[in-house]
């Protein structure tokens, strides 16, 4: 099983960036716990990070035939990107939406997800954590044992 | 640690309600996942479920002092309880609140949660999974490994 | 056939009540009219009365299996109930919703309701008498011949 | 006691158009069962049908002083014609609203109606059965059973 | 003269919860000072606190004829009960809408009421004292001196 | 204590202006109302009434230093004056909105208010006896005795 | 000068339809009364009703280099009619949009007018001296002294 | 009988003001020609004119008893005036609202009026002709010969 | 192939309504270049305009096994009929709607077409050149050569 | 060149009035940068405060011809002055809106502004330094530097 | 003639994504059928896909001076890019929008086009043939035979 | 004081793209003042521009810690970027926001701005002059001088 980990725009900057709303992790601690969470779970877990929404897009538009699932945390995209929407529905993947702080007590524009629709699932609010369970969360799915 | 898990009204169903949207698990079976999974983590897990918001409400307004955290499935009452809501925040306990079915694929108006914005984190999709992963989620903010 | 009759809140004070919009029949009247009308068509009904939200949901949540049908007049929970909504989906039943009154004449927030779309019709504004209409469409639709 | 059955746009289609919306039977066994129903009740009953709004408005203005009430199914033109209420609330005689199939269900712009708030009651999903409904509430309204 | 005081939910926390909002008394100590200022007007005051919005709804049913006037703290309800409004209006007794804090400071949800305008008159953001001022403004309106 | 009472356009025409509405009583008559209410409780009160917006923003602008609370019925410009707003919440002194009739009852858009949330507390319904109701809970307030 | 007035749907019932709102006179005398005021000053009228908005659009249609002007009472199509709005645009002449009552009193549907942003000028609320009103106003703006 | 004539804010400025939009007439020549135009009908015309919507709320104040009508053209107040429409709905006296030109022809904000619903009659888009026509038809409203 | 093109009200002024928007050509210039298309690809064209919108569904009504194929331009009624939307979906053939101006450039209210969702296709601002693509593209559509 | 500045309602109390969002600068000095500002460039400038809207409106209405530009702060009336716009729009001059904080990061009815689209440039936040970058810019824009 | 065919973000992915949206036939399928039908009609064609929305926006804006129109389909930049809407306005360029799909058939979204306004003209249903109509349409409309 | 010029999508086409809305200066010449303003106060100014969105969002990434502030147009993502947003907060450095034209005078979905509520200040209409007075404002700011 070869899952696919996707953070968008301004993720690379975890750990610095606003620490009372995203953590104090960092990208790469981040990447690390859905890596080993992943092989915990006996699939492998590759790591792509964009600030460009279209190499995200083309990166999904890739991931066809190569990964068995996605776990996607699209940031400021998931309010306002369309297009990540119609790729991650084009790849006819199994995907989690992950958000790292809980957006429901943020901004109105926040609590719309272009993106949430299309995957199977979405988690916010976990911090860090929320990268290991939607790891375990996508492979239990994948595996069918979700239901 | 003790945790309480709630369940909203015609959960009671589950397994013989639409189980295209809602799976083929039972509650029993949810609530033994959830036990087993706080077990698990060294936590103990108390079961409610009730079709009445305000024994819902009452349950919570109880549990301060007594549980250390709340994983909530407030089904309907999501969309509608300001009740479920200021009882959540009067208890001042940390809450998950979980969906079986990812609510964003359904009707505009299960779009909007009164409840999680008073919650720590949220998550959907899971299907039965979901109750898992809520409490190892629960769990680990309540130790303060979440960031 | 077994068909069951459903009032929600406030319906108690039937007769009584605003009777310039409720009219001067009893919820006696008007469950007697529903139970003879069914008598007349060869069904049998029983009638149920709340004003709690929940027990109708549990209520509704036990007829499977038990009855063929339900005729509803959820009167203030029509507009505000996604828990009643759920329920009367779950349960898989043939439903007619009713109003003695016609709430397109009155505020604007009655002119919403959460149950009518997974009723399989609605009626209003026919006094006591849309008691008997209801039971006689719903025995009509179950008989299959309402097309 | 004579009342006036008014048919919308495209119902002279019924029984070909769409079945699984507006079933199999023809305008003709509409107003058939509409008649006979009225007959059953010591009424008669005279049939209209036309796809122009304006003929429609010209029929209702017309039949204030000749027929002693109205049932009437607008069709699309419940959801978009002023000068239809305007006609019924100018006749000031007793209207039935009436659709084939439930509208709650459908499009969100089919759950207005600009004709319900100037009737005395409104029904709909009960398919070709409406039409002997209608009627039969028609009836009993203006003989001053209803409540 | 009889009056009613009626508390939704939640209130039974008053004392310890969120302080900063609804103030350092309990529902006792607003009871009491209510039932003094009834006395000290020269009438008698109940008490019913509940939370389950059908509780009120049957206690408001039950209170026509026995009576004077009512003063209501709807808490959550008020933003989502069209029940409570129903039941104001049907037992058409005077009612007084109270609240605690000044709704108007608080969330966009908090600033629709339903019940208020079947009340009489409304006041908020006096804390404790409110359930004073609301009873004397209560016995005036009834007195007939409030104009 | 010194208080400041303020009321704004078309008051000053109180006991001839569509009584049904505000009652049959002259500005002179709250005045004297609120005065007495004030000096009952160790207070002055000042009073000020203009149909001018800018008169009254710069009457505010002048209280502070000067009284240590302010009762305000902004009549009209409750739902239109930002300026009014802003006043009260640069002059920091402890405000009581007060309307006379129950604006809840009449059109939509008096019942958004620019003012009330710049305020401590708000009142309406009460009619004449308002005036003396609002001196009260003000008094209570800034003595402390509110909460 | 050659004056054209067009009178919408239901308007042939004036004098018997709910003279409440649209006083007692008949279709006959306003138009009359249009006609004497168009001849007092010099000018032709002539007269068309219907209740068919397509024949409204056609009789406008064919009125270009027929008419020097249009006095227009589109009734009920003002707020539904954009084929009437794209014929008074598409004549080119210049037209003075006329109703017998004050719509601004009336259901919010009725403040929308399509007609009025392609006519010169709109009166309401004058009854049958409108129709006096509108043809001075209108042959007062063709000889270009209204301004 | 006396009428008073009230022009709102900017008006004074007739003239030069944007004459694309507002025409070549003065303020003067507009007083001139609604005075001798109520002298040809009978009646005598005061003229008022104030940037200060206190000012005109105070002007419609001190009318009542003295004067039989108004006709006011509230400029810019007309969009935003809760003040001036309860000014007139106080003096309980019939009032025309005039606009020198077609509103619906420009930003949607001036689509709303506060103060038409409480006038009996509206006109706009005559130009300097309309306060003619305003006077006219006041005139006969008053003197009972409008409907 | 038998295809049906049909032109909605106003059209017929085609050439010589507001050439800046709608082209110099007129409706016989673009019936007769549809049906020189139509014939271009081996099929034939008739052709029929309404001002009327009930003749324009009565039309499309009787067009279901006569034609293979509809090319509508609704013109007005585009964005208010919702009788023409359902007299396409009943037709149950293919359909394409035609604009002449670009509607996206135009006021709001023609950004809403009820028709198009009924349609397999659409197309605007090609002017007269608009008819021949609209021919060729439906024609393409029925061979099964669009995808 | 002669500008005209003007600060509207509340400013007056500038320095005392909440400093964390207004800053602890004074009317006074805000003039005193403002003129002096304008003296470096060469031009002289004079000053106007009223807390009431239609003063500020004849001021401006009185400019015209007097004055070459306008820097004005319409504070509150921003929101909420349909005159103000007017005015500015009538007196012809190129005008500069300034606003002391940052309007975007505060309630959502502060977003809009009346007057912006009448005025040549906007400019918020800078606190004091907004009024010398406003009249150094609006200096250029008359001086044709600004393109 | 030198036209360019832009294609927007997924559309690499046609003939595998998402097929009974998109068809079955692919990018270059498209790309050369636009060539052809543009050199049918003596034209050349050059084609650009990106799924960086910048990427698009810096082709638009290289395209002045080398190309005579452009045909684009922005896909799900549609409904979210001011910058493509600038880049076309900027180019002056003719252009003609295309959607393979009826959006009109799907989500409210996609409903809203940014770029269709500054467009000549749109098209949309006609799956793979679309690319050969709008390469037809544009280049009539260049060569002026549109109206 | 380094300082950090951003300039967003279709901002290289300055001096050609509509000098109507743009003016006719250069986007080098509005990058030279901008440094010759810096350099004028004894800052550093660099200039980045880019039409992509994931890029702009990079430069601001890596800003921290190396600018003291940033001076940004983000041009069309304005209006679109919740990632500029998130960017900009994420840098904790002060930006000021900047606009050639009056984005006030133009279409409404240009009135919102994602960015402006993270950045401390923002000016338009000023045209080339605007990158002056943003360098000098926030120059000021950055020295405390502003308030």
């Amino acid at each position: 099983m070869k899952l696919l980990l996707l953070n968008g725009p301004n993720l690379r900057l975890l750990g610095t960036r606003e620490p009372d709303i995203y953590g104090r992790f960092t990208l790469a601690d981040a990447e690390r716990l859905a890596r080993e969470t992943a092989e915990r779970f006996g699939a492998t877990l590759d790591c792509f990070q964009s600030d460009v929404e279209g190499e995200l897009v083309a990166k999904i538009g890739a991931a066809r035939g190569v990964y068995d699932g996605l776990v996607i945390n699209p940031a400021a995209y998931t309010h306002t990107s369309v297009a990540l929407r119609d790729a991650i529905a084009a790849s006819e993947l199994p995907a989690v939406e992950l958000h790292i702080s809980n957006t429901h007590k943020r901004e109105a524009f926040r609590h719309v997800s272009y993106t949430a629709p299309v995957c199977v699932a979405q988690l916010m609010g976990f911090g860090l954590m929320g990268y290991a369970l939607a790891v375990e969360g996508l492979v239990a799915h994948i595996r069918g044992v979700v239901r």
